[in-house]
């Protein structure tokens, strides 16, 4: 089973790099972009055999590993 | 308009990040896990107002910034 982890900046948490990429668009003359935020995606292969017990290992992943809960939040896609 | 554009690494280029969080993985006890690959997600809004002239834009984007397409793929995806 492939999981797809979507790994985003919470509202309101300032984002350095979405604000980098934001300017240097505005440089490049697409001055119609705004609100500009970066985040990850991490796919991975998984041998768990049913989708609940997936989903649940991969949230274990995610509060101990691939997310940083305190200012981050994930979203889990399951893909059979 | 809200537009994300994904981007990963195209097959067979080498993702030591992804690599990296495979190793953790494992030494966190999360055995099953294989083919572990880390990409970037863009988020952003755009005043452009039909769907065609968004894509447009966006592509351009990609192929000029977001995107280093020599070894990595996007995809872009529009939210009305």
């Amino acid at each position: 089973m492939k999981a797809k982890v979507h790994v985003t900046l919470k509202r309101g948490v300032l984002d350095p790099q979405g604000k980098a990429i934001e300017h240097a668009l505005h440089t490049l003359g697409f001055g119609g972009v705004e609100n500009v935020r970066a985040g990850k995606v991490i796919e991975l292969d998984l041998t768990a055999a049913d989708e609940a017990a997936a989903r649940q290992e991969v949230e274990a992943m995610c509060n101990r590993l691939l997310a940083n809960t305190v200012i981050e939040d994930y979203a889990i896609e399951l893909v059979a």
